[in-house]
């Protein structure tokens, strides 16, 4: 592992660690919604790591002991299957699995605020993926993120991602137009991706076992999930070179993160650092 | 909107429907059936709608209440689904919601024509679409089609769907080689569509999804059903023409329902009123 | 039906079998994991299948009394779908409709080898089809199947199938780069497929629901299990031929299973008996 100060030494890791992603092809377990299911087992072979989608109570400690990463995804919650992230979570922790969470549609219903916040409480979590709404929906009312108008600017709800990382002690991977990654100190900033990305339901959540894909192979939870990132979102790019409606290109994402290598990811990254 | 009387308002008023749906985008949700989760969220979102796929009884009216339509599809029922449904269901009236229901596999088992039976019974459904089995399997022992023997002909089919549709005070969309949407009073025939979309798992369950964003912009049920039957039967049409096989024609569905605009929309419609 | 004694009249019958296939349009009731249910689908119907996808305890009899084979896939188990599977797969015994079980990741958690046992030793089963590490977690601690290396060589692990098959009383499909398919008595080794297929989510879910299609019309598990394997690796060597990546290929192989026709399936199995 590489101390990273320099966008370049940036690309020279994201590269090397995609090279050994698919060398190591480490298994992911996935706790997730059922309407990405079929595709983030799909986009996690063809980037070259071993999916396990398994959500039952009796199972869920064993499945997470063999893998190198684990994602919560709340994305057709019942309480069950929170109970079973909370589970699994808190095996992940126990034997030091970096466990990412994408904590879909927080904000928009009380019910997955709480269990998002639940799941944060309960487990310690590397990453958190969502977009600003989501992720700004996590904080708690004495949050200092209140003061801020996150809502006003691009800076703003930047610091408020700031802020809101510090408290909670994670990163954070907040995906737009321009996607942040923040630990609440370091904050870089990803502009790969395209706009046809948004009308593949489930790219977000894509990008959220991607990010679990390269944790398992970088420790350092800031750079494997904006090594991800840029990742995923050039492989957007190249998928949008050849096809131009949501059908065709939800099956060209597949394709280009299969073929995606690591010397054209490495020329392909487009990273700022502050 | 616009009092419909010929089959040229009807052309006039579907695309200018498309082109308002495409501005709108509005939210749709979806209670449905785990097969074609993923197809139906690609397909509104190509359309150009927003799904929201929920049904966790802890948040089911939070977000039927931020949405402009309810698809309330028992493709993989079980009492729990079917409970969540009926609670949506009711929040969608109170709330003024169309709500359209696709009564999958309704006269195959007797648990999914109760539950259908009891989806009418306790929700105002806008539109209830299926094939002529599922929707005949609706009437009730006492129901005037009892005497009418669907199966002789199409006339008597007709006839039938109108009686129920008469006695259910509801909107039936009857699809199959040729679309009948009739409210018992006025009968509209749309003979859109190709036979490779029988190969698709799920397209009766797609253009039930299309229904519910059509309706989310055009208050009149009727309309709104048949405008999505000829938009989705159009694009069947086109993918045909690109696609040869399942595989390739089920992605192709999806890229003509992005690539359908209103002015070639209206000048494919097929449609005759009586 | 015809004895089958040498590869040449194997191949005469699988084609056969793929012909009436075609025309007698089998129901194949699936109780199977999320993850595949759309694609399972979309396989059955390319094929030339009509697939049911349910699991409710009060319709599953139903649904299996009118199918023509049935499917019982743990791959997203709880004990809630693993009882769906008792009940349906008790129901095809009395009714003497095939049952084909797929026993996902048994061997990688304990619960998913107790489910494949209790099913097992519940209902019984024409054909188990999984890889050989799944098939070989079934075997009892009392199994002879105990003294045998089957990680040692390809050989030994097909003598540990073969005493495995004799000990349930069921065929064994055992899928890998050679398929081997054993009744403990005759072991037939399929040499179709292609490397791509292990890129796909699902491949061998797909060919247990084929093999559930081709049992459907040939009522000897043995045949029809290598049949219905022949057939998919040689669908997925022609989508081979034509994709590249995964994405892609997952929509070639869908196209295949439907345009592959008896006369061109007889000219590319690779058979062997013994």
């Amino acid at each position: 592992m590489t101390i990273i100060t320099t966008p370049n030494e940036f690309k020279q890791a994201a590269a090397a660690d995609l090279a050994l992603l698919r060398e190591k092809k480490p298994l992911v377990h996935n706790i997730t919604n059922y309407v990405v299911m079929n595709y983030t087992a799909m986009a996690l072979l063809a980037l070259g790591a071993s999916p396990i989608m398994a959500h039952a109570h009796e199972e869920v400690e064993d499945l997470t002991s063999i893998s190198g990463a684990l994602v919560l995804n709340i994305g057709t919650l019942t309480d069950y299957w929170v109970d079973a992230m909370v589970k699994a979570g808190k095996k992940a922790n126990e034997r030091n699995i970096p466990v990412i969470l994408d904590p879909v549609g927080a904000g928009a219903s009380r019910m997955r605020t709480e269990a998002s916040k639940r799941i944060i409480r309960e487990v310690d979590v590397s990453v958190i993926r969502g977009n600003a709404s989501e992720v700004l929906s996590l904080a708690d009312e004495t949050s200092k993120t209140k003061g801020v108008d996150s809502l006003h600017s691009v800076d703003e709800a930047a610091r408020a991602a700031g802020i809101l990382a510090s408290e909670l002690k994670t990163v954070l991977a907040v995906t737009g137009k321009v996607d942040l990654i923040t630990d609440g100190t370091s904050f870089i900033r990803i502009s790969n991706g395209h706009p046809m990305m948004s009308l593949v339901t489930g790219t977000g959540c894509t990008a959220t076992a991607v990010i679990a894909a390269f944790s398992a192979v970088n420790p350092l939870p800031l750079y494997a999930a904006a090594e991800a990132l840029a990742f995923f979102g050039l492989v957007g790019e190249r998928a949008a070179a050849e096809a131009n409606a949501p059908g065709s290109y939800q099956v060209k994402l597949l394709d280009h993160l299969y073929l995606l290598n690591p010397e054209s990811f490495k020329k392909g990254i487009r990273a700022t650092f502050d």
